[in-house]
């Protein structure tokens, strides 16, 4: 099942359901209004919200090429990013110096939650010089989870996955994260594409806790990487259990699998510009990629084995805000 | 004017605007139903809930004694906690080794907004191991605040202030901050007290975006601390503004002080026991005092010159979760 938030200029939108083509919806307003009422209610919606996906698969439901999607959350209560691809943090660790995380313990920060960009709207960012990169990521949104869950409990808890743009500013990101105290200035609003899908949609490509599907990147037209999603270090219920160790976690969290790498990144791609940057300064002694400019174009999407579009397309411009 | 929420039990509760000695209460909930709301619409909600306090004054309202208050805002979109206070990062960088922040940047970390709890909840915590310390700080809640405000500009954006135990586990703390990320699994959701105030409340008191008035702390009923809270190295407004520096600030984000405290911390004390262990270290070669236990107790308040209890008492117990 798919699900979408349609951007009618409430803070919150309103929630669809959309055909698994991605090209027709129906109206989910006497379910649920939101996609957060939904999930604070899901053991309720969830069946209902699958009776117009049914209904959609039989053929009923209006043109989705007419309307604005809003992220599936506009906003949300929690946004917690970690980063659990090893072929990631060990280049950074390599270049910078850093210390390799403690054994079974994910990274993980708290990031700005009070807005999500839409797939397609421009990203405001206040200058160049601040290092301006994309970060291809798969995310999970929770329903309630108790504190003190395993991650086999934790599981149980994924009900959406999403595909998130997770933009940083590369020149303040190592300023902050020398405090130890995580990222504010780094770290802006991301980006989400319009489709949220129950794990089920993705059929055996969700398989313990990861997405195994490749993230495809385009920077201005260009193919930048197609990482596979499989490779993580820890699984997605292994990142909510971590998450939710001291603190019960409100529906609608969202929690990201961090930038999308792979050991073999030389021959994949990557899925953001500082990666790319590690790889050249390793093998070349010098990082001749430079960060994006404002009018530049980055796009990513993740299709299913079949070809079809899963979570639909980010597709968007960085703007000077 | 002083402003509260009052646990209806719903999730964002209903707002109230509360004599300035804190007995009586007027329900606000035709100017706005919760104090998030109010905030989304300051500029009209203010007067009309400055009217509801000059009744207040003029003797009319309810007994506060016969209800519960929330947090003012039960859950938040956005809750960035500082370390503005030099004495305390001084302290520990001498007993950690770690380096001080660079000049000119305050320190921050966003940090868990979907729950705030009540000043007199049982607070649940899953281990003692953990080493459960309170923090005693001061908060401001903003209206909207554009991104690249100035501090000058973000010294308006200043709605409300409000005091804070920010619930901290020790021993995860520096196992999470070494990591750069900052904190999750140490820093599960503060404590607010009922009364959030516009700054005026504070008379001259509030100059240069900071508190000048004590926050008394007791631990089990004996007096633990009472520091000033005007020692800032930045001002709230310079607080404000880095925030804002790359984003801007949804309505109702919550800013932090970090934990209170001045460099005659020997005479005055300490506002979290992380600081008292510190000091301990320092003269003693180790620490003495350990961390709460279940079923100790923390009181914090802040009163006027005249006596009068600015933000009502936070006063509670910690248990096991």
């Amino acid at each position: 099942m798919k699900l979408a938030t349609i951007d009618n200029g409430t803070p919150d939108g309103a929630l669809v359901v959309v055909s698994a083509d991605g090209l027709r919806y129906l109206g989910a307003g006497t379910i649920a209004a939101t996609l957060q009422a939904a999930l604070d209610n899901w053991a309720e919606a969830e069946p209902q919200l699958r009776g117009l996906a049914e209904r959609l698969a039989a053929g009923e439901g209006e043109d989705t090429s007419a309307i604005a999607f809003a992220a599936p959350l506009p906003r949300a209560w929690q946004w917690l990013d970690g980063s659990a691809y090893r072929s990631h943090g060990e280049l950074m660790e390599t270049l910078f110096g850093t210390e390799p995380p403690p054994p079974g313990r994910p990274l993980m920060y708290q990031g700005l939650s009070h807005r999500f960009l839409s797939a397609t709207a421009d990203v405001p960012f206040p200058r160049e010089e601040d290092g301006i990169d994309f970060e291809g990521e798969f995310g999970i949104i929770t329903d309630f989870v108790p504190m003190g869950v395993s991650p086999r409990e934790a599981l149980g808890h994924i009900k959406l996955i999403v595909q998130i743009n997770d933009w940083s500013l590369r020149a303040l990101a190592p300023i902050e994260m020398k405090t130890g105290f995580g990222w504010v200035q780094a770290k802006p609003a991301c980006s989400v594409a319009p489709f949220a899908v129950t794990p089920d949609a993705l059929g055996d490509a969700w398989a313990e806790g990861r997405v195994h599907l490749p993230l495809a990147v385009d920077w201005n037209g260009e193919p930048f990487g197609k990482a596979e999603g499989g490779p993580m270090e820890y699984g997605f219920h292994e990142l909510v259990a971590h998450a939710a160790s001291t603190r019960s976690l409100c529906a609608g969290t969202i929690i990201g699998s961090g930038t999308v790498s792979n050991a073999n990144f030389r021959e994949v791609g990557s899925t953001c510009i500082a990666e790319r940057r590690g790889i050249e300064m390793l093998d070349e002694g010098a990082a001749r990629t430079g960060f994006m400019r404002f009018g530049d174009r980055v796009r990513m999407e993740c299709r299913l084995r079949d070809g079809g579009l899963l979570f639909g397309a980010i597709d968007q411009q960085v703007v000077r805000g």
